[in-house]
């Protein structure tokens, strides 16, 4: 097996599922290992993107579920690559091109790994095979097709898309997610008025201002009553794994960031303004009181807070000011222990493969669909990791990349995880 | 002289300032002034549509200067008038033309009970005439028409441009105006950001809603340090004649107003939101911290606040949160005394014609340049009234219109007016 050869006939297929290409691309795994003596199957489904399933059954007693995405996102502006986003080139020890970093690289990397050892005789753990042709745009389809199919993807554990270095060069371990509320707030009186009329109007504006001051301090402190009463702190061995000097912090968002600011960012729930708006915001001045107003705001969940909960205390606590209040979506944190065995199997394997201590982020400060997949497949254990990503892999941008070495490494993690779950 | 057929004549005139349409109107009341024994002249300056000038010396000892625009808005949407705008027509006692109320009917009611008195020969007081093109347009040139031939224009009292009917149907007159201070605070960082970084950065949105909680508190008082230190409460004598019903105020802004609103209306200054924006305002959700948020703020003032004061206190208040504070626009607050010959003249002529106690503003609730021209002409009286327009009247709007018989009744006040100042 020429391990780049293949992986560059893979990152070849334009799989953006923002246009719908995901066949081709599911056409080559499931004849990449039916080849290799994978059992595989393409599952259509509801999705436009078909789902592709694998197993290898060695007998053994416990089962890893793997799952990847072989989508990517939309190229544009090409006009920023330095090289086509379809025809992989190394150079300087970079392999270029789209899904290099996200998610593709990793896939192969992981699956190519398995075969070796398949061929070598040393696999000693059932895997099964989870690749989705949508992650891109959302996962629209997944809920519904984990209800529909939850039988066939039984398992253990499950090892998530990929998270290769971390800022500090690291192995990268994530061990959950954050989750979700996203509301919106609005305000209506029945016409604009001249600002004249201001000592007796009311101005929506203001009004989602004193409601907005009520939500937050200016530290950051949420001060919805009973918010942090569902938080689970971290406990000294999740937070042992959490080094990551501030300055690669500083760095990533071009903001000076407080020490602790890597706790923080792993364990502390928010609530962010994503967006407001009210009344004239054209150029120069215009003398209005506004009859509509309405703020965006997503508030970033830990476990075990609940983000239906969470509307009803908003709900609860703002209901004096007469605000309406949209949810436009939610999504439940995700946390698995440091101590079970899928995060010890990573940790350990990790240290065999870089040499150094891993990063292990208890959850990841972005969300996530894992509380959704552990639901439907009643899979306790979810973690990510064995990835061929860093932090310069420009993932979701132009000139995607990944390091040659990286590739390799990522091949030799993923044996020694199952080397460490066969155990 | 036939009053109506020379108004119609006027009104047929496109005046629009929008479009630069000065010329002929300003030409018809030059030729309409010196037809009827007025001293009257076109000065171009520095603006598109001219400025007239007229001037009637009985020899008295006290000059009133009239000052009116000739101009009008734009009439579109067109469809929306059940008439030609520029073909006024009489139905069911009302005329209905763009201008008719602002500000062509009082304009000529006025010019044309002058004329009435002079042929009469019972005009016991000088008179001089200002008439704009551009008022319509925010009187661009203005202030540098002044500067250049304010000996021109010397006079004890000016007359502004018109108030007709209170809500309540009794005659309005209006002692000056509020001041405006416009202001735009901005915030920024270096970039949009994921809004999983909500722990550790800061929030251009968050940052402008702690300031503007600081600005105002809930009931609508501002909380600028020293803003109502120059606020000049209202004399009982000031308030006697503000007996308006909450209920017409109700109906214009179409909100419940709380007792004594016409008072607050005119006496207190305010921090009104007049625009808000930052991040994502497009449908749905988006999770991001935006990187960009402004906020557009108008203060109202009241005699004897100053916006360069008041702009002054607000940087130093909101100094500690960094934020920037772009300046738009200010003008000063004015008051003439109630006490002064012009408020007395008015209010008594007033009472005369109608038969009922005026309405009197001691300041309009909205703004105007009336401390810019008191100040480059040094005239300390200026004051509204003698108009013929209504609270029904749409001016700026389609199917604009005023009663017949009030136009008329101007007329009438205007001659009313001149004799209490020639007393």
């Amino acid at each position: 097996m020429d391990y780049l050869k293949d992986l560059f006939e893979f990152l070849k297929i334009d799989t953006t599922s923002a246009k719908g290409k995901g066949e081709e691309g599911a056409r080559f795994l499931v004849d990449y290992m039916k080849e290799n003596g994978i059992e595989a199957e393409l599952i259509q489904h509801k999705s436009k993107n078909p789902y592709v399933y694998g197993e290898i059954n060695v007998g053994a007693s416990k089962t890893l579920l793997i799952y990847n995405h072989y989508d990517v996102q939309p190229v544009e502006p090409l006009d920023k690559w330095n090289t086509d986003p379809f025809n992989p080139v190394i150079k300087d020890n970079k392999i270029y091109a789209r899904g290099v970093g996200d998610d593709k690289g990793s896939l192969l990397a992981r699956l190519q790994a398995i075969i070796d050892l398949m061929k070598e005789n040393k696999l000693k753990i059932n895997i099964k095979f989870l690749y989705e042709g949508e992650e891109e745009i959302g996962s629209p389809n997944m809920e519904d097709f984990l209800k529909d199919y939850h039988e066939k993807f039984k398992a253990d554990y499950i090892l998530w898309e990929g998270s290769g270095r971390a800022p500090n060069n690291a192995p990268q371990i994530v061990l959950g997610v954050k989750g979700l509320l996203y509301v919106e707030l609005r305000k209506k009186t029945p016409k604009d008025l001249h600002s004249m009329y201001a000592p007796i109007a009311e101005n929506p504006v203001w009004d989602l201002v004193y409601v907005l001051r009520s939500l937050r301090d200016e530290s950051g402190r949420v001060l919805i009553p009973h918010f942090y009463d569902k938080v689970k702190k971290l406990t000294e061995e999740e937070k042992r794994y959490l080094n990551i000097d501030e300055r690669y912090l500083e760095q990533a968002i071009e903001q000076k960031v407080q020490e602790g600011g890597m706790l923080r960012l792993v364990e502390e729930p928010t609530c962010n303004i994503a967006g407001i708006y009210g009344g004239y915001t054209g150029e120069g001045s215009k003398t209005v009181i506004p009859s509509y107003s309405f703020v965006k705001i997503d508030f970033r969940l830990v476990p075990d807070q609940d983000p239906e909960e969470v509307l009803k205390l908003l709900k609860e606590y703002i209901a004096p000011y007469g605000i309406e209040i949209v949810k436009y979506g939610s999504v439940r944190p995700y946390r698995t222990s440091i101590n079970s065995e899928i995060a010890r199997a990573l940790i350990n394997s990790a240290k065999r493969v870089y040499g150094v201590e891993p990063i292990v982020l208890p959850n990841s400060p972005g969300t996530g669909p894992m509380e959704m997949i552990s639901r439907h497949l009643n899979i306790k254990q979810i973690a990510d990791g064995v990835g061929v990503d860093n932090y310069g892999s420009n993932i979701h941008s132009f000139n995607e990349n990944i390091y040659v070495d990286d590739y390799k490494l990522g091949m030799m993690w993923m044996k020694e995880l199952l080397a460490e779950l066969s155990r």
